[in-house]
């Protein structure tokens, strides 16, 4: 459930290069198996980027919080697939029903949430990514962030969150420009939804590819809104909180400066070192 | 964003009634419609739960991160549907295309998440997790917790946290017996797998209905959340973080006692305070 990786810990201008354990994420497809022996019917149920671990009771967990199943006893077996990709032989699992009972699916065919977390395992999710990005490597930006303009973001986008701090269910996702100029703040209950707003309002206002610009999360930084930030042509991502493991990779993969735990004067370096500059 | 709603705040033993600001939540369908004027087509793309407000922005942000949009200029209209019910006026949005331009719509026919965040006004989605429900209101609980149980339950789920606490990035369910003994953890990325495997894992040893049980969110307490824990047959939820305004309401319809903010010896009750004895 954790891995570690190789880390720059930012302490004021000083760094230490040294590892960090972060939390797992990977994709896991969930598949459901019913009806006689030879007429075996299999579906395809739902995609979800979770901690490897306990997958067989999140799979039964999912299918019974959804309806589709109502009773551990309708379960014959819960078992990884071994498919062709080596990659991702603990990332789909199935579920496969008693012979005489059927799943109730009446509430699976409407009720979808799109993600672009697709593939079932974090290196075609990347790809998947990768087909169609527009703003991939060939972008090119100069950007040198001194620390100092990070340290300063938190303050400023605390400004500007008075309002909506008092409910504590709040994200935020902020826009700044390289020198630290707050340009856009958007909030909402699900931390992916406030970076679409940011990004849908600097798609209208034609700012994109946003290659020049720094994007802070007021949380912590998962695989959606790396691949949110990549598909905008961010190239610098700064979170308060933590981020996952596949979210590190995706920002590796994108050239993406990817850093955590920014706090007063202290933050983590994951990827793409070059544009912070210490002194 | 914010909705006042009323609380009871509990400090040590005594209880103050006032009201409170939570962050608002609510579904948000969105639509797109494209093709020449006289053979228009619509398509449902995604239904997401968001604190209204820059819907417009969401939904373009959305429709470009997932590769659906490539340019602001694609697009003719962005504008709220009214239609039957009242009460979701404001939730269903469509982005209509110039006639000349194409939705890119090869990743939108994989890769969903499900969710029973279904129906586009919260009353809706309260309805449809009714019809599936297999624990209503007709389940007996005589659940009383003094408030010192529940001040105890956050320590007694951080030293079982020990491990995972260094990567700061898992969220935890945690399930306890009504006198406050630690009987189930679950940590995640995501919230709701967390609380998935917790509820597949209770699943598995038949303890279901969780009708006297406490449920301890790490976080914050959305609708999701709440919904999974109606479906288990929990009454009982205690939040460290904050819950949205859609929680309260499904808390409330389904007879759950919600509680928020719990830190050191001090909670807010949102719903059902008759379980939670004071002295």
């Amino acid at each position: 459930m954790i891995d570690e990786i190789p880390v720059i810990k930012v302490r004021a201008h000083d760094r230490v290069d040294t590892t960090d354990e972060l939390a797992a994420e990977e994709p896991l497809e969930i598949k459901i198996a019913y009806g006689e022996e030879h007429q075996q019917q299999i579906k395809n149920i739902s995609v979800t980027m979770r901690t490897p671990g306990h997958d067989a009771e999140l799979a039964l967990g999912f299918l019974f919080t959804e309806g589709i199943i109502k009773n551990a006893k309708d379960i014959a077996t819960v078992e990884h697939c071994f498919i062709a990709c080596q990659e991702n032989k603990e990332n789909v699992i199935q579920v496969s029903f008693h012979p005489d009972v059927q799943p109730d699916l009446h509430n699976t065919d409407r009720n979808f949430y799109t993600t672009s977390s697709c593939g079932v395992c974090g290196k075609s999710s990347i790809n998947a990514i990768r087909t169609v990005n527009q703003y991939q490597a060939e972008i090119k930006d100069n950007m040198q962030i001194s620390v100092d303009t990070l340290y300063a973001l938190p303050e400023l986008l605390r400004e500007l969150q008075d309002v909506f701090e008092q409910t504590g269910g709040l994200h935020a996702s902020a826009l700044f420009s390289a020198d630290g100029r707050l340009l856009l703040v958007r909030e909402d209950v699900g931390r992916h939804n406030a970076l679409d707003k940011l990004i849908g309002a600097a798609l209208n206002k034609e700012w994109l590819p946003l290659n020049n610009n720094i994007l802070l999360l007021s949380g912590r930084a998962s695989f959606e809104l790396i691949q949110k930030a990549a598909m905008a042509g961010i190239r610098m991502v700064v979170a308060i909180g933590a981020p996952s493991t596949l979210a590190v990779q995706l920002a590796e993969e994108f050239n993406i400066t990817l850093c955590g735990f920014l706090r007063g004067q202290r933050f983590n370096i994951y990827t793409s070192p070059q544009r912070i500059i210490l002194t």
